[in-house]
């Protein structure tokens, strides 16, 4: 891809990879990370027992959306400063770093000191006046692929963040918009060894979202960890038929679980751990 | 479309149509609104002598970025405050409304005031903290197709400026990103009628970008006009060779005089006038 | 487009136009080509008012399927040759050239002669055996843009039947696939001046399934002839909502007769007649 | 889906699931089909040494073009009769069923009964005439699926041969069309779990075609395996540097070993083997 030549984003050699650290954590290095949790915080205490959950069964970051991008301005809009607050208190209990999506320059400056790992999310991938902000942090980001983003314009917006400062980015393959109505999106593997051949940054696969189904995700996961995905992002919720965003995508501890086993499995064919 | 059922975007009856003013100029009326300029403001020689001869063709509105969503970060980012005052001189000298898009909420609180009609950006349509905050203002904006939304979620999104108390919307196809690589986009002529029977807002076509060759720019207005859209956003360019953005796109002022004369007589035909 | 240099459809020079002649009538000339009738032929009394009405309206091509590619192998799949029967008299009756879709080379070898003009439908655009065939005749072929066809795609289709001695190739653009679900299809009018550059031959435009929505059809007629289209494909029916395919794109003839004379109007200003 | 509902291919309950048998092979069982060999048969030692090499690694049917359906008339079409002779031969040496595509019902009628698989290509998926004379064979087809079809119109094609009367149709995912340009298509693996959940037929995944690119083959095939797929349809040819198709997406025989020996440790997590 000629238009990335020489930039930041670029990988260099065959060998040339990054691996972000998150406090005991790692991104891009050969244990897989899983990001797993509800898709919004509503309570506390869904989302402290989410957490435990989730960590029994394996992840080791903890997601929960606190802003929500939503399509209708009528939909829930998320809880804000007191989800936050709740999500921080569940990841300090279980020892889990938390990722949370912001949306806007102001929601940065109030907290992102406050979050592990910022999400920017797929609506706002070339929200360009935010990822220049982003990239005067140094601290990690999960980058989303736009709806129908193409891969040099998602190696161009994690460009941005890199000019302005910082290296920490995670590329994240969310599905992209095509004709097909089955499901919600088409999950894009071939994005996966594309971008790791292109660039040395870490590059993670959000399985509900590329679905939108929760009984496909599992097969999906584990595709995803085939193909070579640094990590998996999964939302997992309590009750998923009273979620107030994404129930249908979202998994029951117990399918989680199994799902954790078998991933385990395929992760060791290519050389990764859980 | 269920969605909109109820809501501040719907048309409640057949003539239900909303006409927005901006000074003496009317968007949605009878009067075909055409708002013209070069992709970006560049110096000040360049856009005084835009706005005359674009004003002398017919052109009611004076378009021109001073702040660019570029796809890379090394791209001409645009003049910013400096070229505000640019165009501003311009539109004043040749009494003409300004449009120039907005990127966040710090340019909005800076500049917008200064601005007649805000434009937010295809990259921007689902920026909901950025939709939020133009919601509150009581000025006319217009609001540009994403790349690859659809119908509703560019209804939605009008919602959320309106929702937050601005009425003054003006929908703008600016064409879709599809499997076909012979264009830029694919101008959605369809999309012309399809909002003039959901919604009361003015519809628009900016036909530059509908299409990225300057050569198809004619006939895809004639065929805009045809199709029943309240107004056309064209880039003009007094130098497109050495425009430092879009250049491809940009009409010269003796084909854009031409495309006027040919566009006035569609618009009679569909009882428009310009 | 590199492709198609050197070969029989490429345009030499600006003035190069094929002008396609069929009995008394011309395709790609001054005079608007308007190919009306039903979906169907469903039965001789509805063949025979159709072919009046809409010839007395001002179609100088009569279209009726009798073999129907539908994609559920339960849906009605035409009369074939009885319906033929009907279309044949109906046209003679009314003195107008009769356009049938042939689905395989059987039915070619056996109704091709018994046909004007032959339309090969956008499932078919890549079969190639089928091109290779008709290729063969020497008679008019209106060749419709597959659903995701490029214009690359589609003019190495044509190039199929002209390889093969056929030089009597009618392009038709018929909406694409996109995302969008609002409407059946997305009519891609950036393909009439992007054709019109690259080849000689005629360009019309199939207007009820771009829309499939039979109200969107009038605006979209206007907006295909302002482009510069050299003819419209039009579904009337007596009595659509009865129809046994496609009622819901088929217009009644009071508002094809309105259709036609505004069509009319903007005809003349892009120099063209009815 | 709906539209599917009491049709022929229908899922009628969770065990509900069609194995089909092809000499001393299957598809559709516990036991993954790998078929693989070159795009094209090119010449006798070729395609006899391509069969004795992907038979060496694991493959147990032998895959080869002998009607090639390209998009340009002038680019290398097949061997045809000659090109079956040699594959023929090859297979039968090699005790391997054969595959190969047939477009057209001539095709069908003079050589379907010497092939074991007839391939149904994207490009005649809705090739309707061609469908109903493949339904009266009682021989195993593999349909693939169109660039942009979607699962309910793959679904609907497979009917139309089921209708009249072979229940021997093994589904092919092999990627789809859609804005991306860093790879020829997207492989669509969704459309695995999906379809295992619609329909009782065997469901396999060419990834070849759906990346475009040699040295995405292996990642891509191990997704495949473990989403679930009964089968992969991989190109394999000696020297693709010279190959007279789709040379770019061809595994040499080194790498195409490797890819099997990873298959098969996949497979067995998702209880399946080689």
């Amino acid at each position: 891809m000629e238009s990335i030549k020489g930039l930041k984003v670029e990988k260099k050699d065959i060998n040339h990879k990054t691996i972000i650290s998150v406090g005991k954590e790692e991104i891009g290095g050969t244990r897989l990370t899983i990001i797993a949790g509800p898709c919004s915080v509503e309570d506390k205490d869904q989302i402290m027992n989410d957490a435990k959950l989730v960590k029994s069964c394996g992840a080791n970051f903890l997601r929960g959306g606190i802003f929500k991008p939503r399509t209708s301005p009528y939909s829930f809009q998320g809880l804000g400063k007191t989800g936050l607050d709740m999500i921080k208190e569940a990841g300090k209990m279980e020892d889990m770093p938390i990722v949370c999506e912001i949306m806007s320059i102001e929601q940065l400056k109030q907290f992102a000191s406050e979050i592990d790992v910022i999400q920017i999310g797929a609506r706002n991938m070339q929200n360009f006046e935010l990822l220049k902000e982003v990239g005067k942090l140094d601290q990690p980001v999960i980058l989303k692929r736009g709806l129908s983003a193409t891969i040099e314009e998602l190696l161009l917006s994690a460009e941005y963040i890199m000019a302005h400062g910082n290296t920490k980015v995670i590329l994240c393959e969310r599905g992209i918009r095509t004709f097909e109505t089955a499901y919600r999106n088409v999950l894009d593997l071939n994005a996966v060894p594309m971008l790791k051949s292109l660039t040395h940054l870490p590059v993670i696969v959000d399985v509900s979202h590329s679905t939108g189904e929760w009984w496909m995700v599992e097969d999906l996961s584990l595709a995803a960890t085939a193909v070579g995905a640094d990590g998996l992002m999964i939302e997992v919720h309590d009750n998923p038929e009273d979620a107030l965003s994404d129930g249908m995508q979202s998994l029951k501890y117990d399918v989680f679980k199994m799902l954790m086993s078998k991933v385990e499995k395929i992760a060791k064919v290519v050389n990764k751990s859980l």
